[in-house]
């Protein structure tokens, strides 16, 4: 089915009108969907108003606060430690982006720390806050289990992605958005509907073995038998799949463990209770070691360079990291595509809150 | 052939007589040695007095200065611009980190940037400089180019290491110590002496494809003819690619952009020049967030949850990142283990030198 293509103001008041509705504060309700869209015309789809449906029932359960009571935990002028209030992920995190800017253009470096958090969306769009203010911007994120370590069978790790953004001059700028698992859970879905064989490092089943059944792996991360999405690298040392696995364990070091919120399997939750998610946040002042200007320039000069490398046969084009997500996003001005399931969804919450969709 | 066995001692002492003589300050010595010895001591032998010949080598040609005249360009409370004075880059590693973990303990976090520095062995060993001090450590740095991007064609890349380093309680610190190519070079230099066919992710021949034919990759890179070492996930974006190439082109982006040195095939010399190797060094407090003994009993804890986390059928261990090095490093207190090759290159030094090699 095609792609039902929708006017970006309308998807943002409608749904910031559904979050008020839930009793979302009417600005929080503007940053969640800021975020939402703003992966949707990235063409991470998966990360946008797609999680709605999620979102709302996450709310509608009480496991996540409509109005997010955020805690600054400790403060000093180059650390933040805070409380998410079990409120929505993208409300925290762009709040303590902005809180990690401000102390960051002030004291060259800052990093800022949040548990009690929930799914904030594209840890991208936090990192890319930095980029008008001419400061490297980090954003890491730990997630719920669904990749298991190498020669382990149970998914007890996050798919926790990285991303860093660094503002280019004439050039796009680098923002490298990645989790560190070798494809996300909704890849498989996207196999699984065309019933198509997996590639032999994405996932593996109830054995701990690498399988290419996309249907058994979704089914047993469901009911949690066993099996799950494999670190970047794959299932073995050999093809380097411990580092995949090592990276997933340090961000959520650096998040679950640093923050005092869940790690690991313990982000898993029964019904009822909040999941707990924990972000890290860092910016950095680009002229604390050379002027703006110059590092801009050098950056344009290496997106160049690998731009124009030679290309491997059969090959037409070398991307640079954020490169493709920002010509999405260059078209997507006016309107985003969306899956006809997720207009499904959406229509299903104008029903159930009265909200009126006009798109 | 099997391995020999040397006395840590007289290997380190040998060592410094040999830089000694070539006009290192004896503390500079002894501080290059110290991290040569702990790669061979954490099994890393590639990264260990294997690479005295090429230390010597540099520093005899004038390309590499023995009396490093480190400078410190640009300086705030919390960052650090550094030049290693085109000498050993463990000498100027070493110092930096030291700077750096001096400015986390004052003001919770610091960020050092070092240019004009060369090959500063392993990653790990500046991360974990932090450790006794209760910080969390970070170490990256930029090295030749040997790696193609995504879909291209030329080595353009490094394999940009990445190291963090945490401490743990009852348990061993977490450090986690990777390039980000599948593999690194000395890898296909052991398939080739073995005549193995490579795994499909690890490398490119001169058309841009995958080869599984070492032999080919090495005489190619030696010759710059194309080809080279595929990032972490392989060759496509199916297998995630891409996330190994966007890893090691951030690496570089903080190291060789953001210093002021080399970056990309920058790092490629012609004879004579010095590589202008970068490194990225930072240092963190983490009761700027928790009481570091509850930091500590968090990780143990998450350690314990992997370790104990059930098998994949057919596997008996999972580890965590540095766990292997750690259990090497304990086995070799006394002595080391090297390769005949590695020895010949040693009794070669003591000749050309006249040092004296007892052992």
């Amino acid at each position: 089915m095609e792609w039902i293509k929708v006017n970006i103001d309308k998807l943002f008041n409608f749904g910031v009108e559904v979050f008020k509705k839930l009793g979302v504060p009417e600005d929080d309700a503007k940053i969640v969907m800021d975020v939402l869209i703003a992966s949707d015309r990235r063409g991470i789809s998966s990360h946008g108003v797609a999680r709605m449906r999620r979102y709302v029932n996450g709310i509608k359960s009480g496991i996540m606060k409509p109005v997010a009571k955020i805690e600054i935990l400790k403060e000093t002028p180059n650390t933040i430690l805070a409380s998410g209030g079990d409120g929505l992920g993208q409300v925290v995190g762009y709040k303590v982006m902005e809180m990690v800017i401000k102390k960051a253009l002030d004291n060259n470096v800052c990093v800022g720390v949040v548990r009690n958090s929930n799914h904030y969306g594209i840890a991208g769009y936090y990192a890319m806050m930095a980029l008008k203010h001419d400061l490297i911007g980090v954003s890491l994120t730990n997630s719920a289990p669904l990749m298991v370590p190498t020669y382990g069978k149970d998914a007890v790790l996050g798919t926790n992605p990285l991303a860093l953004a660094f503002p280019a001059g004439k050039e796009k700028p680098i923002v490298l958005d990645m989790a560190t698992s070798t494809v996300p859970r909704g890849k498989l879905e996207v196999y699984n509907r065309l019933s198509k064989p997996l590639p032999i490092t994405w996932a593996t089943d109830e054995t701990g073995r690498p399988t290419q059944d996309a249907a058994r792996v979704l089914a047993n991360l469901l009911e949690r038998k066993g099996g799950g999405l494999l670190p970047l690298g794959g299932a073995d040392e050999e093809t380097g799949g411990h580092k995949g696995y090592g990276l997933s364990f340090v961000i959520d070091i650096l998040t679950g463990v640093l923050s005092g919120g869940a790690f690991g399997p313990n982000t898993y939750k029964k019904k009822g209770e909040p999941p707990n998610i924990c972000h890290m946040f860092a910016a950095m002042r680009i002229d604390a070691f050379m002027p703006v200007e110059e590092f801009k320039a050098r950056l344009d000069e290496y997106i160049n360079i690998l731009r124009n490398c030679p290309k491997a046969d059969g090959a037409t084009r070398i991307y640079v990291a954020g490169e493709k997500e920002a010509e999405k996003e260059e078209l997507h001005k006016d309107f985003v595509e969306i899956d006809p399931k997720v207009y499904e969804d959406l229509k299903s919450i104008s029903e159930e809150l009265s909200v009126p969709m006009e798109f």
